[in-house]
């Protein structure tokens, strides 16, 4: 290191403005200032605000340029970093240290040699085998593509609009069309929006977007696309249905684009992104990879995984960054799959695994859903959210959870996966010291809440029962009043009010195998250690409550008659 | 444990209603569905939202019964306690296991045995010297007092109030009188109002106080109040000013009522509040107690403290409850003083330990101040925010956290708080997993920015230095644009604009100790590290920039002409 005055500048080339590129570009210039720090990047920018492209699409995000987030004379200005924009790299020759490719600018191929290189070339969205290429089909996932969509929604009247597959972005990009008084119709193959959700809080942000006039279609896909003089006409579903449309947005997830890596022979992961090191170092430590491309370390599974997001693209970036430019950094720290959506007046988030991760795993889990108000319930304004929490029986250790309300979602979820972050149990969330005044929370918070509940159910005080259990067998208590039931009817159940419980509660048969049901699950809770108090075999309460089992349509036994 | 069904139900007696108390109680009932539970309540309700008070006091929250959170007969019904309102426990005999009293309803004295006893007798607002019995010299900390402050506000004329303390209720009361269209004078004996914030942060509020018109008047106190007639006519300051009010609101802190421990002779802790054990036990095993009464284990500094918040007296109440009927619970966790108000359009939090507590306390710490729009600034409704960490300079573990912004001032100090209770680093804060869409966050959440920062001055890379600095002998240099140097001028410095540093670096003196200094730190950040690593020998960056030395009146050396 003592001769580094008389070296040449190290010379690192970054493949790719997006997120981690642009990051890793200024944290290497900040690290080590006498670098020589390239972007080749073949868009023509070399940053945008790819989460932000729906809103402008809706114009909830007025503005356009709002989206670009940096250009290449404030990078060279600012941060003494060249950014050569239409230069896309073709190969890389690892052995001699060099890239090469094409100025589409100038037509011409360039060479450029390199001491380190960071390639952060991104994910590319899938196009399902219905695609065809046609002025109104569309993907939107780049700048070009929200300029495309922009020109078919402005240019002609689009009335009606097609959004295939309900994930983050196509819920987003429904939202958005939507302000635009589009009849949307949204399709979803699997049985309901959103895969890490589990299904009881899909159903919540379904029944919404049902609310909200958005033609929800589950369990359907598009088995053609009726093109004519250039423009899809009509949908074709796989139930045989046809839909007449203006415009149809394909949001069918993302894949890690690894051309480049591969062909110069970097390993890739067992998903299929490239696989790097805690400093973000392929299998060549001189070459590095940031962002959607590679895969990392999931802090549940400690398996590696991909996870196209914005948060963890910036963080690689900025460890890769500094990696490169001086040979230390802080490791990459675990990602959990923290991720959260806007979809109208209703948000949704979730951390680490889902029901269906954890089963397909072989995880032991045990779940608990809580409904409460996001702060003080005499406090105006209050609305209501439910959180889900899944947790290890052994020892209580947080596995996952989800969250959906209006306000305040996303901080009950970054709790939550802050706590996980440090391998925590729902006994440490039940004794967290979080902030409380009226217009903020609740003396006891809905953290607290869920996690006093997955305690008492680990301590058999007493145990939960899933939302959708198959009762058809059992004891059911319903003890919520005559007025509840008539609202959300439950057959087959014996229904004591809580507030008479007490009193009459020898109607009862303590030899049965008893389940407790209430609206949210709390009433439930107290209702049940008086049962299991007074000599009744087993007693489970029913987690979560009608709230939430009288969305489940298909509940094995005791029919919701409601639903 | 095998002949409880022959034994007489265990006899739980709790003193006091209040937070802690009915918490105990309704959870002992649930833990011990044969115990025979009491709740000696000495006024005329068992529970009532003590947080909600000021709120209903100024309308914004309508309805006086939103604040009772439940009734004596609800604890009957539903959970088999029985209530006693207005009956005042003067005794304990812990010899003979019996509390005495007096019913204040028939006049007549009562005693009962317990077999555990929980007190719960909650905290007494402070009188200063000054205060004097009067119909319109008010606390608020009881329905009594809100019935009482009522009756002065609506039954005369209130139109010049005063209210002495400007701690967090004293904050509330006086935003709420100014909803009420009261000329609002506030009255703070210390130089800066909320003691637990650092002062650049109560800076911020107290700026904000007085754009809403409120009559703040800091470094002063009330001499005397001049009553005629039983009113106060007017107040008397230590700086000889008087000022003519209507009403006098007195929030000087609160101390714990401990007079019936005492007088038991349980052992009080070095604040003067009830020790007690991890299961919320005194001295006597068979006596618990809770809630503001008691002291807590602080998470930071491991010592004893009084800490009178609603959040843990309800943990510890639900502690107490669970181990009173069962001899078993999970044990009380650390609090950490997290805490967090609203003063009209702004929220300030805080967590943990501040500059003063760390100093008083011999704790190294070095401290970061950020400032960062609460979500994507491309997205519509970004309201800035200013986030400060104080942490170890040894492992960069987070000693103290404080928040000052709009919305997500909350979300950011609770997952700090979170952090803390597992004693998270600032390193591990830079990783954390967090939500992010465009209306919640940042990729680079303010969590991130502010530990990305404190990780940099922990590497020296380069190093922070304290926003009050005094930089007198220093090289300074400002890389704010020039329109920013009109709009807050900085004396002796150097000007040179980020964009334009380098191509000019070489005007600056590299032998020099060297400053720099922009609006909020960051480009002050990219600054820095390119003067380092060209060779200049001690630079630092200005934590939080201008935006926040502009509000320190006193700094020594370079002035703020500004300010």
């Amino acid at each position: 290191m003592k001769d580094t005055e008389t070296l040449p500048p190290k010379r690192i080339v970054i493949v790719g403005g997006v997120a981690g590129g642009a990051t890793a570009a200024a944290r290497a210039r900040r690290v080590d200032s006498k670098a020589q720090i390239t972007i080749l990047e073949k868009g023509p920018l070399v940053s945008f605000a790819n989460c932000g492209l729906p809103y402008h699409l809706g114009g909830e995000i007025a503005e356009r340029k709002k989206l670009l987030v940096a250009t290449p004379e404030l990078f060279w200005s600012r941060f003494r970093v060249e950014v050569r924009c239409g230069h896309e790299v073709t190969s890389i020759d690892r052995a001699g240290s060099t890239v090469f490719g094409m100025d589409h600018a100038t037509g011409t191929p360039f060479q450029m040699g390199y001491d380190r290189l960071i390639l952060s070339t991104g994910s590319e969205p899938n196009s399902p085998s219905f695609w065809q290429e046609a002025d109104n089909v569309r993907h939107l996932w780049t700048m070009d593509d929200l300029d495309d969509l922009l020109k078919v929604v402005k240019g002609r009247g689009v009335t009606r609009a097609t959004v295939v597959g309900a994930g983050f972005v196509g819920l987003e990009v429904a939202e958005q069309l939507h302000r635009l008084s589009c009849q949307v119709t949204l399709i979803q193959q699997i049985e309901q929006i959103l895969g890490p959700i589990d299904r009881p809080f899909a159903r919540i942000v379904e029944n919404h977007l049902k609310e909200k006039g958005i033609d929800l279609r589950l369990k359907t896909s598009v088995a053609n696309l009726n093109v004519e003089s250039g423009r899809v006409q009509s949908v074709e579903l796989t139930d045989g249905t046809v839909l007449e449309t203006d415009l149809v947005v394909v949001g069918a997830g993302v894949r890690p684009r690894t051309k480049l890596a591969v062909d110069c022979g970097l390993e890739l992961g067992p998903c299929g992104g490239v696989r790097v090191n805690e400093f973000m170092q392929t299998s060549d430590a001189k070459v590095y990879a940031v962002g959607d491309m590679i895969e990392y370390t999931h802090g549940v599974l400690n398996e590696s995984t991909l996870m196209p997001l914005a948060g963890p693209a910036n963080r690689s970036g900025r460890i890769a960054g500094a990696h490169a430019a001086s040979g230390k950094s802080d490791p990459m720290g675990p990602v959990m799959g923290t991720a959260i959506v806007r979809v109208f007046d209703l948000t949704v988030a979730c951390t680490g695994l889902n029901q269906r991760s954890l089963q397909r795993k072989g995880i032991p889990f045990r779940s608990v859903i809580i409904q409460s108000p996001h702060h003080a319930s005499y406090f105006p304004g209050a609305q209501s959210l439910h959180l889900m929490l899944h947790y290890a029986p052994s020892d209580g250790r947080i596995l996952g959870a989800q969250c959906v309300g209006g306000d305040g979602v996303d901080k009950r979820i970054d709790v939550v996966a802050t706590a996980m972050r440090f391998d925590g149990t729902v006994r440490q969330l039940a004794q967290l010291d979080l902030c409380y005044a009226p217009p903020f929370g609740s003396a006891k918070d809905p953290i607290h809440m869920a996690a006093f509940v997955a305690c008492n159910d680990l301590d058999r005080e007493p145990e939960l029962a899933a939302v959708d259990l198959d009762c058809q067998a059992l004891q059911v208590l319903d003890v919520r009043t005559s007025k509840e039931r008539v609202e959300i009817p439950l057959e087959n159940s014996i229904s004591i009010p809580i507030d008479e419980l007490m009193d009459r509660w020898d109607e009862l048969d303590p030899g049965r195998e008893t389940i407790v049901v209430c609206h949210s699950g709390k009433r439930a809770h107290i209702a049940a250690c008086w049962l299991q108090g007074h000599g009744f075999g087993r007693v489970r309460n029913l987690t979560g409550g009608m709230s939430i089992r009288s969305l489940l349509s298909n509940v094995a036994g005791h029919s919701v008659a409601g639903s």
